[in-house]
């Protein structure tokens, strides 16, 4: 891990084949997995070898095309649909790309559902990188006067297709030679902090320091930074944002040092038919990633955990969503509306 | 570690011997230290062998016994205070101790200056554990009618002489039968909640759940929790506390709730010297303790990391500090200089 400026290529389809960079090995080792069916695809995002919302709706287009190469009769699409629908139940994006893919294959006249299916998640996967660009510009504007930015989680390549979401942000005010320093905080239960932010902060060659998730709100207190910007995996109808667990509780620091609190996600993630956080699912994850981290065992082995994967960030407390259709700010119901509309 | 009700002791002085429960192997291991000069006993201290403000107080104290039983001419007595002071910057309670045990040392007319030393530390031990007992016993009353309370890295008997702080606290609502579960935070970068409160927890037989640092915001807007009982490192004059990272954060999260944001710790933990938490130092101890957990790699081995151990919670979001002597609500420099004139 030592090419500044080196690109990230979290996913690419080929022949058959599925190739995914394996997230939960990584920062160690660039190792590639090989997928070949939904079942494989929804096991991988499972357990976090794909992960990031954008990415995991881009994968599982590929899932379907696949399975449907392996049976073109379609005999196995629906239950190919729930199973990967059913592999992470709170981003909006994978239930997106699945449904808009599956209509693609049905309305399709082809004899070849799996082109018509190939054809549809190469349509999204470009459409994100697309958004991914437009995103990275469109929040550098919005942050042209900041300097120092805190992000949680990860949501560069690794998480989303092109550059990512708001590591693209931060990617682009680093090329345009306005950002001195990004603070990543580590992000338990499973590091994407820690693991993949610093691959690609360091692939990229952004000064950068890592922080213990309880110490940002210390430092954003303390003047060490002047914005904060995370991803999301479902942005509710009226502006709350459901991202990472952890998230909520930046916000708040954000909000009481007066520091800018800016969410970047393409608006494929926006739910309008979640009317608010209130009604989104938030998903309980195995009390092991609590009690263990990488090869170390944290607690006594059989301590009762709680292990939410997310919260959600009321839309008051949101400075500004950045999309690649533009900004919304305030965020509530009118400007998310108006947005969409554009 | 399977006792309930057992008693865990974290100190004893025996001969001319500090006796210590190792803390960076506990819940694991059960293993002693043998303490028998100033230096052992400062070195205990920074890398958190003891840790817990009013403990390492109370292990200063001893150590200059220890000290002056080596070199009855207290030669070395200065550098001896000087090293224990310097073993951690941010708790007050060191410092205080120290000062108390050398002017007990410099005041007597004892020809045995070791004894006036042990006799001035075993007066400060009790008297710990006796603001231990009436804390618990105050935090009680104050919480009488909250019933699911989270707290952050430990306060109990490792912390604090006696039966700790809010940890005390929580194990009095469990006796008094209010008590339906704590959720205990992992706290890193140590782990001081996942591994040493959920040891003192399980000891004492108290229903609890552990979550990572970042759920607990979450967790506290979603209901879960109608308390948050937290210790101090140093209560300023103006109560600002300076507490384990973290605390910050989770006091944000109680107020933004309406839940009652509790501190908990002995007067000898309020520096009246000090005006307000802009003048705590805060202590920024070695990244690799961010590097690392336990015996696994997080990140690259030379990312560079922010760690600082403490962050300052502003007065205003404490709902009440609870004492020895009484219970300080609202937290202000008026309440705590009545708390300290009774």
């Amino acid at each position: 891990v030592s090419t500044a400026g080196a690109t990230v290529v979290a996913l690419r389809f080929e022949g058959r084949t599925l190739r995914a960079l394996d997230q939960t090995v990584l920062p160690w080792r660039e190792q590639e997995l090989e997928l070949h069916s939904a079942s494989d695809v929804a096991g991988a995002i499972r357990c976090l070898q794909i992960r990031g919302a954008p990415l995991i709706g881009v994968a599982a287009g590929y899932a379907i095309a696949l399975e449907l190469a392996r049976d073109p009769g379609g005999q196995t699409l629906d239950r190919a649909c729930r199973l990967l629908k059913d592999a992470r139940p709170t981003a909006v994006n994978l239930a997106y790309a699945v449904d808009r893919v599956r209509a693609a294959v049905l309305s399709s006249e082809s004899a070849r559902p799996a082109e018509a299916a190939l054809t549809e998640a190469r349509a999204i996967h470009a459409e994100e990188e697309a958004a991914s660009d437009l995103i990275a510009a469109n929040g550098a504007d919005l942050l042209a006067d900041h300097h120092r930015v805190l992000t949680h989680c990860n949501t560069g390549a690794l998480a989303a297709p092109g550059r990512g979401t708001a590591l693209a942000v931060i990617d682009e005010m680093w090329r345009r030679g306005g950002l001195e320093r990004a603070i990543a905080t580590e992000t338990r239960p499973l590091l994407q902090g820690a693991r993949l932010t610093v691959y690609e902060l360091r692939k990229r060659g952004i000064p950068h320091e890592l922080a213990v998730d309880s110490a940002a709100a210390g430092l954003i207190a303390g003047g060490w930074l002047d914005a904060v910007i995370v991803g999301c995996d479902r942005v509710a109808a009226n502006g709350d944002v459901a991202n990472k667990v952890g998230t909520y509780g930046l916000a708040l620091a954000a909000q009481a040092a007066r520091v800018p609190f800016i969410v970047a996600g393409p608006t494929s993630t926006i739910d309008e038919s979640c009317p608010s956080g209130a009604e989104i699912t938030i998903e309980e994850r195995d009390q092991d990633e609590v009690r263990r981290t990488q090869e170390a065992t944290l607690t006594l082995a059989d301590t009762p955990c709680r292990n939410p994967a997310f919260d959600v960030t009321p839309a008051g407390l949101i400075t500004a969503l950045v999309t690649e259709r533009g900004v919304a700010q305030p965020v509530d119901a009118d400007s998310l509306a108006a947005l969409m509309a554009r």
